[in-house]
């Protein structure tokens, strides 16, 4: 089976704003054993996205749109797919009900277009929209199928998942499930090479490797006649990997994340916190407060970017500074140690390093950190070395720093 | 004139990166007049190229790849534009001169293969390639022009810019000149409205508004024969916008930022500044520091996430924190002073405010910010209602509050 991506809106050929949805749809196409072999953008114009319909149909067995299900007159996507189909549209008394709600639950009132969204080629299987007032749905056209979803990316993501991975799996013989296992500390082509055995023998379940900024995600993905058997086959792939990739795997599912895999272990182990910066500059703060429940341990954070900050607030040695500068261990060790006795907090977690673009020798280079951590009174430091901007540096920094002290704290706490 | 952007890459079918190129490609144009109907993905598959381009010569009058120029033997784009084309491929030595000389900078040996990046389709005019191996270019077929361009965007755009834009502004008789202003404090939309009889009356220069969060950016954009005379015709404009914008208006340029504008606002007056921040938990101190030369002004910075650290660190009085609350106009100005005393700093920036998701009450809703400005000893405050999740009202906050320290230090040291 090969599936085509049809993007429809004349914001995407305006370069208003970028094709994410296009990715995200063949990345999981891709995943499920679906071939792309072609994504298209057209705007919000009749003729041409008749065309398209035409062409994507001819070379495609599944033709999946995004845009176009909105309320005004541009949004044109169904009733094209409906003329090429050769249907008729008609009401859909559920979606039209959750429309209604959707907008008195908003305190708004419906205006009498959005009733539009409420109408569906003859036949289509219709895809509840759990984030919007735009619903999806999937048609026959022949043999081929077209499914048609909304175009803004909260919208269609679950219902990719949530309603277009069932209704594809129904024509691949067997349910799909998949499982994220979240990795840092390693890079992808590391995870590549150590997992070679296993992902050249990869058949079912498939386990594809994606990476972002500092961190790897892999996707394992079984297909087998019931979600149970699917479940089941996952367990040994998933053993396999981590005996390998041991403790580089930080947590499992797509929500999870390096702060929130750190925030609770604080609140487990009923630790409090406090963060004193250097080069990262109130990112790490603001990293671990991007997890909502953190309040409960997170104390204090201190930005000291200059050296008389350094010893004011948290009581770096002035010889400290002379003798080993601000970017060294001895630095970074006394600036966790610092911000912890002065934040009277059990943990202390400090960052000095030279982000560039300026600022860097031959003997401490732009990209060099330092990293300490002090945990009830012992005190830890880390050297990394990091290459890329300004940014990339700090972003990098705050991910590496956040890894290590999983790591300690994992040691230290087991 | 119109064109169509046909990307070649088998890793964007398979989702593994987004398609930027075609959103970077799609704006420009539209900015200088040329329209586009359809953009496309296709693989590095010879015959499905192949067809992809006939299609899109068939459909538009330019069309314009991105990708499959590098030395390896699934790089087709340039030989399949050269049998389209019915042209033979011929060595430019200019070219295999730069790609020697490139890899001999980095003190790496040319491998064989690279010299394919070379050779071009006869009569093809050659784009440089400052970034990079692959020369782009531009070759005729018939009445109409095949333009192939690099597919990493570091590559791409700049060549986009110094080569494609005159190469295509030689049909379009004339030179073409542009110039950005950053807007914030008021939404695209509003700016739309305030400019609507500008907007309309529209054609050369061109005007083209664009958002991302919390900042509005707008490209004006002027065609006559020379250069000169294209600038000139830039200035009525911006004097027009500049009047009915007024200082929403905060700078010009692709790389001025708010925090740069405020950055050195600072340092021009000799001002050193410190921030306490609740809500924004570092992001304001971060997006700070992201100014390189800031480390002159930025002395210090606090996350003072809980009452204990606001009361300690900044001296807010916990009378205050009883009788107003954390997220109150009065905790935000002690937050501000208490920085600025504490750290010896002439300026206090701070923030306070309910980033959701729990922690909202009728009377103090999720997305309430207060933001509190301590410049030598006089004290301001601001209050701001956000919508959005956690992530995207912290971000505002930092965006709002830097504009709003701009207005007000502009106000002070004017």
């Amino acid at each position: 089976m090969n599936a085509e991506i049809l993007a429809v809106g004349t914001e995407l050929l305006l370069g208003d704003i970028v094709n994410t949805n296009a990715q995200y749809i063949a990345k999981r196409l891709a995943e499920i054993g679906i071939n792309v072999y072609y994504q298209s953008v057209v705007g919000d114009n009749s003729n041409r996205l008749y065309q398209s319909f035409e062409l994507a149909l001819k070379r495609a067995d599944i033709v999946i749109t995004t845009g176009g299900l909105g309320p005004t007159n541009d949004d044109l996507t169904k009733e094209t797919a409906a003329a090429i189909a050769g249907k008729s549209m008609v009401l859909d008394q559920k979606s039209l009900d959750w429309i209604e709600s959707y907008f008195s639950k908003l305190g708004r009132v419906m205006t009498e277009n959005n009733r539009k969204q409420a109408y569906f080629p003859e036949g289509a299987v219709i895809f509840h929209n759990a984030y919007g007032t735009a619903p999806g749905c999937a048609i026959e056209v022949g043999e081929k199928k077209i499914i048609l979803l909304p175009g803004p990316p909260r919208e269609m993501k679950p219902m990719f998942e949530n309603s277009v991975i069932p209704y594809l799996s129904q024509f691949q013989d067997g349910v799909l499930v998949s499982k994220v296992l979240r990795i840092c500390g390693i890079g992808e082509s590391h995870v590549e090479a150590l997992l070679k055995d296993i992902l050249n023998a990869q058949t079912n379940p498939t386990i594809a490797p994606y990476a972002k900024t500092g961190e790897v995600t892999l996707r394992i993905t079984s297909k087998a006649k019931t979600k149970d058997e699917a479940s089941k086959m996952i367990i040994p792939v998933e053993e396999q990997i981590r005996n390998i990739l041991g403790d580089h795997i930080y947590g499992e599912g797509e929500n999870t994340t390096l702060e929130s895999v750190v925030a609770e272990m604080l609140i487990r182990h009923k630790k409090t916190v406090a963060t004193a910066e250097s080069c990262t500059g109130g990112l790490l703060a603001a990293r671990l407060i991007n997890y909502p429940g953190i309040s409960s341990v997170f104390m204090e954070g201190a930005v000291t970017y200059s050296n008389g900050s350094k010893i004011n607030r948290l009581g770096v040695k002035e010889e400290t500074l002379s003798k080993y500068g601000a970017v060294s261990k001895e630095t970074a060790e006394e600036m966790a140690k610092g911000i912890s006795q002065s934040a009277g907090t059990d943990i202390g977690i400090s960052t000095t390093g030279i982000a560039g673009p300026g600022g860097g020798s031959d003997e401490k280079p732009v990209g060099l950190v330092y990293s300490g951590l002090c945990i009830d009174g012992e005190v830890f430091s880390k050297k990394f070395n990091f290459r890329g901007d300004r940014q990339n540096i700090r972003e990098r920094t705050v991910i590496s720093v956040l890894d290590w002290v999983r790591r300690v704290m994992e040691e230290k706490f087991r």
